[in-house]
């Protein structure tokens, strides 16, 4: 029985934005487990209750069910030890933590004004009030004005990105010659905007750009085949 | 035979503030190597000309040397694979190369203008002229200039150390329960600071604080009997 994914859906269902649900697709591919996914929407807060919280990624594995990307990407190295590790030891899973941190309070600030207008955009009408509330009471200004100085924006998020590209200057992946989940963490971060938004992150000539490339082709082309914006 | 460390010095012979010399001080402590370490000066090139190279860490161990911090990591986790391991496994190495590019490429250039004077005036007075014109000629402004603002570098500092203090709100070390070479590697940049000068980096409620007390009392206090400012 295919493990159950609730993934975050935009107005139409099969586009798949979420960072934290593409680190658990890339993780569920990595681990070469099967996969359903349920399209899930902001509002839906009842549909994901049984997880105890109102976010996704939630996954159903038979009678369980685990919430949170990074709690979901060690439930499954633990339960399925012989499928490839995300982890191949615990040096790497305490440093992937660092990642994930730099991903989320490093990478993310920067990159969410450059994206919430198109966020929205793509959501089903009934989802955007809450989610233009929500933001708009988080940043404290309105969502049309996150979206200013959008040049500044783009050069710090390439910036931002210097100790990635450094270390893709001599491996293939952040994790060395084969990807880890701090691989799919900073992944998923990139394929955020590559399914939502029509910016051109990066530049083709930049090592960055070269990885996600990569990343985009492995497990049959998984992030690839994703409804999004190839740019 | 104790291997060989030429180690950056101040004008007190006994003053060693290289954040690269630093890593590799924690890396042969922790792999129970012993080390005979030698000052070294900026302008005394012909004393490591052996190395094929004019800067420190170098390491002589019997006939070979070594130079580069992290080709020196490498090197003894290679050499002396039944000594405590610098990295677990190969992601581990991978994911080090990250946290070494984040330190030089993030931390560093917030840091160094906080710190170029007090090294400057640390110096033995011969070597002076010569870190003068190199600091000048790469910064394009007067040495002086580079110590303005010192507050707002400050939390500037504060704010770069997110990503870690994020991490060490759950694990001890950056690598986990144990320290590896990535932690050695943050910990000499601090080090940096403490051998040098009397700014007060962290607060001591800060979890880096906290984890830095950690790792200077590793190895016997190695790092807190360093002649410093303690701070």
């Amino acid at each position: 029985m295919p493990i159950k994914l609730y993934d975050l859906a935009g107005a139409e269902a099969n586009r798949r934005f979420s960072p934290y649900c593409w680190r658990v697709r890339m993780a569920l591919a990595h681990k070469q487990l099967e996969v359903e996914t349920i399209p899930w929407y902001f509002t839906e807060k009842e549909a994901i209750a049984f997880s105890g919280q109102g976010k996704v990624p939630v996954i159903v594995d038979g009678e369980r069910s685990v919430c949170d990307s990074w709690a979901i990407a060690n439930y499954l190295d633990a339960t399925y030890p012989n499928r490839p590790a995300l982890f191949e030891c615990s040096q790497a899973r305490a440093l992937a933590l660092f990642v994930k941190h730099w991903d989320e309070r490093v990478v993310t600030p920067i990159m969410f004004p450059l994206l919430a207008l198109d966020v929205f955009h793509h959501l089903r009408e009934k989802d955007q009030p809450y989610i233009k509330q929500t933001w708009e009471a988080r940043s404290g200004k309105p969502l049309e004005d996150l979206s200013r100085e959008q040049e500044d924006r783009l050069g710090q998020f390439r910036t931002s990105m210097t100790p990635l590209r450094e270390a893709l200057s001599s491996q293939s992946f952040l994790a060395g010659v084969q990807p880890n989940f701090a691989d799919h963490i900073v992944f998923g971060r990139l394929q955020w905007a590559r399914c939502i938004s029509s910016l051109k992150l990066l530049e083709v000539d930049d090592p960055v750009y070269v990885w996600r490339e990569r990343m985009l082709n492995l497990y049959d082309g998984l992030g690839s085949k994703a409804v999004g914006y190839p740019v």
